[in-house]
């Protein structure tokens, strides 16, 4: 299938980059259900470290099993599977080729409290395991905030030299932000714009909700409101915020309380612009039967 | 066009560099409308990143998008256009050679608290982008001042062996200094002379006021008067401070409240000796007309 | 002697590394009384770095000479000898090629309080010493544990790249941990989880207790039980974390007080499905001939 | 002119070094006014970094230019001139080889308070600009003086494989000294013992006064006693500490209340056994021919 | 002079090292009035930077000057020379091949407090002096006993691949020892065993008292006694505790008040197994031809 006209216009974004870059990112683009639509929906494994193996693979214990996760992200056909590094490894043989990968360099636990991740895994084994990209958190507002912009500088310029897109979990928290603005509709901004000024291929946020946290951004709000109670208004000032839509920025979380809430959230994503999901415990969490037919019904939308 | 005299003057004070950091100078001074003149006017763009997307673009929504940006920098006919890594990647290759570029290589934002930036690009990124030059913040007075000098003396090293400039914002605070301080006679001519030290091709300070702050050094303002209710003097004797003139230095703020307190600052600035002005929200934040104008009748000045 | 099916099938599970590093685990699976069976007995002597020399060594003062222990783990037949740089030194050319080494890289002291480790040996000595891999622990919870985390990445780069195996010491403690949870089966679970992640060639872990320890993951185990009652239902939930029994487990501990509770926890590992065990001061504080009797009833148990 | 036999006697204490060094200290012994009298004066102008611009140069403006620095260096005759980076880039090509160049690599600055100085030049600056040797503060005795020592033995290591002189500022402060211990004879002795230690070809330290400071040391000088009394044998006693004499030593400071009390000064450092003086403020902040007549004075009582 | 079977045997010990080491052991061990006995006394010159330079060289001036500790260590005929850069330096090329020199690479200073060293001088500084082997400093305890654990593992792996012994410096203090426990025989035995785990080929620790300090290892030694009552017993369990006597272990301090209990101490260390001693004040405090005295009558009883 040759790249479409949408894809062909998204790489036109990302005029500082290399061939190489760019053609990592149309495999992605061009892979999966969505493929050549320009969205994108993303099964990431991050849960096992962050809360524990029980919290995230009890409710479905196959998904123990790492060849599980690879089976989960082909047989859906998602556009990519983001995980650390032991998860990539134990099937990055077996599936070689099959399906996107993105090797998460950084990685929190919940043995240790902290606004801060541990570097986990290098460029040298994502270029090792033919991985697409990497991925990297920072939490602007945390204490340790300004280290991790700076880790995220170091892995971006060796990640760009060797074709390798990064792709960025902006999450604020900590510092001037109170724990409603973490989600605020501000402050995602902020959060999405900071990332485009990082120099990230692909952007990914939570879905903001309808509050303003920064008192020194109040002002500009209320002289230039943006209607925030319509979350497809919302979206669209994320993706105004980054770079006027010219990055692609995917969404997570969003709160919703079922699956009707989540699909209505990705209707809003969609009609807002934004260029897709990343949808974990909500897929790897249900029986694979239900989890593909959950994830194709959000890919039709998105389609 | 022909480097004029005036260029030939100030490329001859550099003479510690080498012929390729001179013709990265020479670029900068001989493009725009004050070509060969001595004079610069700078477009800065790192107001996003410091306050936010809103704070910054809302009143002029077109400036969301980097491509604009570009399009402004040129149109005006500035010198150079200064900012982050992704929005001189985004426009790098559109634009390529239109108008000089340096890369802002540190930045802060405001979610977090605190007189220190992080290091958010690298010289091989403004290497790849074609930049003359890049650009650093120092905030003298600060706790973390003397690691961002050691920063910068790194950066400085690196930048020279590449023939790149090094643009350094100094800009006081903490230690020793009030608030009002910040922007004290004393403490900007000591700012603008530490940035000399420390090898900077190109300073940039704040437009200083009436006020002294270090106790130390009143007595020698007392012996030796520089009468700073004039503000062409002030100006005069931070270009004295910066070997006596023989350093590109420009200016930014100065607490004007209208266009016409702004000109009036542009006059003081020319007629004290400085180099000129870095022209931020008050060009970006306007339509593209308003600015341009703007820009055009501030540059008239200059010539 | 050929690889076992047993062995070819352990193998298989380390998709994502290299044919040096699969040969060195190999070497270790193929060696001593137990080769073959994909069950493994390492002899660890860190205690005289740990605790000091007399209350290790002092029950039975030939240990204090280094080559008593290589004679122990050659005449035992145990699978491999871990310890630190200078015991592997002091006989590596005597005993060379006779049993598998692993050279432990990091170590604590109990003449300094804190939960961390110093690095105490180099990858180049694992290479120079001719050991199949190298030992590493961390502390997941503690206040240093994302700079143990952060170093056995940097480690763990360094091994896979020229063929070395990964042992992992994965000990919670500090933190949100309490003192009995550091052998809590939620905990020693994640800790398991954990070094899986971190690309660990080999897991070592204490043997869990029946406690459960983390708030947050206590509602899951009640809405999926694991009847951890049953000390082989504990080790199987354990192995299910990590990656559901495909990676090499080793446990340690589990609070027998004396040689006959020693065999029901050996037998309860078997049972549950794990690997082995770590066997240190119940084998080099006996006589020798007590030692090979005792590691010849353990290895029995699991032959 | 032949080194004279004085100059080949100091070079012959330096015998661990290259003749690459040996070739440097020659060049500075052997020029100016005291040329192969193996004393030595030295033009050092740090204070701007130190003090600001204005403390440093309104009393004499035409020092606010980098060239008058050289020409006044040049033109009284003195053995060297020790600056920062920005001030020998400028005049480094006019005044090419005209006076032995020694780039200051540390610098504090008074916006911000604490012992502890920045580092702000390079070894390669240094190359480049054709120095005979580096300069290096260390402050002694200060919270930050161990790693001061390491930076030290980094910069040492690096310029002695280029045939650089280190010239050690050996100013003791913090710790366990009190602020009149400061240039107390004991600590000062151990000032420069300790530079001499580190391996420093040029210690400077201050002209100690009749002080002692450290309860450990009193009584030693107690049964040994030193005559502190007489500056003479102060000198002759910092000279002891140096390697019975056997370094090159120079003294600034001492507390002079007129030009007169200079001139003892100087005369005492002579007749002590110092090699000489380093000579800033009291020479730059007069007028050129003043400062001339008075360095003359100097270094005729040197000669 | 052949190797002698004592000095083969010695050898023998260290058979993970290179031909190059084992060389540089060999020549410390078949220098000097001890050549070939397996014994060694060292001078060490570390005191001017420890207790600066009137404490160490007030009682015999002639000290001042580094010639004269060369001299000192060549007449007495020593096994080898052990001090500071600075002072290795002045005399390495006079005095070159005469004595085998051990560079001492970090140091401590009285005018700070704490328990901690900077680090001095270098592996290539040893190189270029032509020394057998590198001298390091450890307070294991101390609160930063771990990066100094680091530090020797980093400098342990540079000598070693270079051929240069590691002779380390092994005084516990901090953490959980008491001021009595710096010299309490549990802690010393502590002390050696730990050097001789980091790899060290040469240990140097303090002569232990009759006091045991650490509560954990108490009941270890209720059950196990040592006679410690008896010095050559503790020499004996320190020698022990150091790979079973297979490491060479020298002994400095002791806590002898005069000339006759000083080789009482000499006679326990012979008596107990120890290699020798470490004799710094007690040599260069005296006259020349008292020190040599002293000397001869400490390696006669180790003859």
């Amino acid at each position: 299938m040759l790249r479409t006209d949408k894809v062909r216009e998204i790489l036109s974004w990302y005029e500082g980059e290399t061939p190489g870059l760019k053609s990592n990112l149309a495999r992605l683009l061009m892979h999966g259900r969505l493929a050549g639509t320009g969205r994108l929906v993303i099964l990431p494994v991050d849960q096992g470290y962050e809360h524990g193996p029980a919290r995230s693979f009890a409710p479905n214990p196959a998904a123990y099993d790492p060849h599980y996760l690879y089976e989960l992200a082909i047989d859906a056909g998602v556009s990519g599977y983001a995980a650390p590094l032991g998860l990539l490894e134990q099937g990055a043989d077996t599936f070689a080729g099959e399906v996107p990968l993105i090797l998460k360099l950084n990685s929190g636990n919940s043995l240790f409290s902290g606004n801060d991740q541990a570097l986990t895994g290098t460029i040298e084994d994502a270029m090792r395991l033919g991985c697409v990209g990497v991925g990297f958190t920072i939490y602007p507002g945390a204490d340790r905030s300004y280290e991790m912009l700076e880790e995220l500088r170091e892995i971006s310029l060796q990640a760009k030299s060797r074709g390798l897109m990064t792709v960025v979990w902006s999450y604020p928290r900590g510092g001037n932000i109170t724990k409603d603005g973490e989600t605020g509709l501000d402050v995602i901004a902020y959060a999405a714009h900071m990332a485009a000024l990082m120099g990230a291929t692909i952007i990914k946020v939570k879905l903001p909700s309808d509050h303003f946290d920064l008192d020194a951004a109040k002002s500009t709000y209320e002289k230039y409101p943006v209607e925030s109670a319509d979350p497809v208004k919302r979206v669209q000032h994320v993706m105004q915020s980054a770079f006027n839509g010219k990055r692609v920025v995917v969404f997570s979380g969003g709160g919703h309380k079922n699956t009707e809430e989540l699909l209505d959230e990705v209707r809003s994503i969609r009609d807002g612009g934004g260029n897709g999901s990343i949808i974990g415990r909500n897929s790897f969490q249900r029986s694979k039967q239900e989890a593909i037919a959950l994830l194709k019904e959000i890919m039709e939308i998105y389609a």
